[in-house]
């Protein structure tokens, strides 16, 4: 049995690897877990120099990782770190996100061994439930904004991978999300369609017109306005994405998803730049499955809408709702609906801030090249809380390849990374 | 503890109680049941009479019963007969259809009693799977059609209840059924609606674009043609099924539906002689519930159709296919479809029939008022697997009351009935 480290257990040991390169570390407790009785780890903050002439920068790694065992089909076991000839590392975590982290506390030894001086100062915010849905960091930002990170000046998240295993990319902009529940009620208890079959109303029926009224089947939005916002793509981006150095595989990620699109500029721009409707379930809202040929009496919908900048939440919203209401009014339905809304915005950073054109010197520095500026499809929650409540630029910094194995076995990072 | 009765048991005990009012019985054996170990409980078959001057009607019960324990909130012990101070048997079975079938032998035994000879001879047929879905049953009749029911001239179910608590009736129609699945296949997996939506094909778009073609939120069904071979509503029905006795809850089930029509004789109408389409669920085809936010990669749409005399479900298939194909063809959609259809006859027997004819005259001679002829919105397999394999007139005569508790607690017999 290999020594399992509880989540306390590893944030001192990560602690102790950053005292060990001289930074000043403080461990922020974060409470319990809402609702239970478990105490959360606590968020490892550290400070390494202090120089009011060099800028801050505010680094955000994470030291949780997902689950892993041997049986899942691993090479080598999880939670050993394996270094394969060709100088990959191998095991739990090497990408997502204690190498990143690790690599941060490594880059200070570096500096410190060749005896050059740390060119700015750095601020640490290391996290232990980012694969849990980073309970108690919202609220510790919100405490620490103008205490421990009152003096950052940027924030950089090293929790992201190039955009495909062959490109290099940085990426600026995240679409943000506003996921819909529609609620339909007709009876109180469903029904058999046998005995009532044409006699009473049927909420299935609104609810698929409902939905039919969302979007084509070419993935465009039908809600009127729902466009008027979007930032045009320029010429430029256009060029720049059909240049992308992306395998069709990477392009659809394995999924064998069927293109809408003809080319690698479409597709990605429909991805990255264009708000899209998915309609993801309906199911039934009253517990048990009933017979398979029942009428359901209260149906819950979901669909969510991709919103990219300068779309805003409010007026999408707004023209969201009325679309349904209008419709659900067209159908002469006996039926009751309700909208419930969830929005989370889209993320998006201007590319000519200091912070991101040293991340792009940096990587035409190391790797000779300049870096695509990318975007991503979804969105990353953790990026938008420091940008809102920071208000400082954040940068995105990839370190690993998008096939490292994150959340899945073999999970490795590629000796260049 | 009560001694329990293994269902072999059951039909020894219902053998003996027939052999000691002079029945001749026959104990069938159906073999396992399909794909398991099983012993299927026998067919108790019996003959009572063999007067070639004498009609011969055949007799179907079935002896098992609806699992009931004490704790689901029983006022009587389920499994022991408890007589009210008003006569009223209470106990598991007494209406769903252990009471009907021991009526039959009663019956033979008053004959007895008062030396009256039975008008007819009498060919019994109970069953003990009938809540299981009657397996074997089919197989049995089709095997004894020649043999053992060779000489029956008309079928008699005894195993329906009266169309509301207030109105004596037999029904003399049961709408059919076409269940349908149809299956939309996108990608491989799901696929994460951040990453791909936009750019991928999704199955749940054209999915709720078909099933909104189907039917309207006022119940009318869509598909041209649908209701070419729909055999009118005669004045005199529609009149007879306003003045039926029905109450408002027993109209709608206590489902608390909402009511599509203004009036009971609309309403029936639309349960009993009008096909009606009814959308019962949208499921994911792939295993695991992935992601709320996912893109379904490939989903399963299950609706049905009740039918009414005199649409052919093969005609009525053909044209659903092509509605849905064509609806399919409309969108443009790079997805594949695949649909499926299971049938299930409607019934319909001639009310003019003397087997009707001497039901409606001996309810009127016992309650001194003419049963309502009526339908039923539902499907009664086993009377069409009759109709179908014996050829012969069945005639469905109820016993109960519908609040008698069949399937629910505290099931019960009035005297009356």
């Amino acid at each position: 049995m290999l020594p399992v480290l509880t989540p306390s257990q590893m944030s001192e040991w990560v602690a102790a690897k950053m005292r060990a390169v001289g930074i000043d570390v403080t461990l922020k407790p974060l409470g319990k877990q809402t609702g239970t009785d478990l105490e959360l780890p606590p968020l490892v903050l550290g400070r390494y120099g202090n120089d009011p002439q060099k800028p801050t920068v505010l680094v955000y790694c994470h030291y949780d990782v997902q689950p892993a065992s041997l049986e899942d089909g691993w090479k080598h076991e999880p939670f050993v770190m394996t270094v394969e000839d060709n100088g990959r590392l191998c095991g739990r975590g090497t990408s997502d996100d204690k190498g990143p982290l690790i690599g941060w506390i490594n880059m200070i030894e570096a500096f410190q061994e060749v005896g050059v001086d740390v060119p700015a100062n750095l601020v640490f915010c290391f996290e232990g439930m980012e694969e849990n849905g980073s309970f108690g960091l919202r609220e510790a930002l919100e405490e620490e904004a103008d205490k421990y990170f009152a003096d950052v000046d940027v924030v950089c998240i090293a929790d992201v991978v190039w955009v495909s295993d062959e490109q290099l990319s940085i990426p600026q902009g995240l679409r943000g999300i506003i996921f819909y529940l529609v609620t339909i009620t007709g009876a109180k208890q469903d029904a058999h369609s046998g005995g009532f079959g044409g006699q009473i109303s049927e909420p299935m029926i609104d609810m698929v017109n409902i939905m039919a009224s969302l979007v084509d089947s070419n993935g465009k939005i039908l809600i009127p306005g729902i466009y008027d916002n979007v930032q045009p793509v320029t010429e430029k981006e256009y060029e720049s994405y059909k240049e992308l150095n992306i395998s069709e595989d990477s392009l659809y990620g394995g999924t064998g998803g069927r293109s809408l699109h003809d080319n690698q500029a479409d597709a990605l721009i429909a991805r990255w730049k264009k708000p899209s409707l998915s309609l993801h379930r309906i199911e039934n809202a009253l517990p048990g499955a009933g017979a398979v040929t029942s009428i359901p009496a209260k149906l819950v919908g979901k669909f969510s809408i991709r919103t990219v900048p300068f779309m805003k939440a409010e007026e999408i919203d707004v023209i969201v709702r009325k679309h349904i209401q209008d419709r659900f009014a067209s159908l002469g339905s006996k039926n009751d609906i309700e909208i419930e809304a969830y929005p989370s915005d889209w993320f998006y950073e201007d590319a000519g801030h200091w912070n991101y054109e040293a991340a792009i010197r940096a990587t035409r520095n190391v790797w000779g090249v300049d870096p695509a500026m990318t975007c991503e499809g979804g969105s990353i929650p953790i990026a938008l809380d420091f940008k809102k409540i920071l208000k400082k630029n954040v940068l995105l910094l990839p370190v690993g390849r998008p096939t490292d194995g994150q959340h899945s076995t073999n999970e490795k990072l590629d000796k260049s990374n």
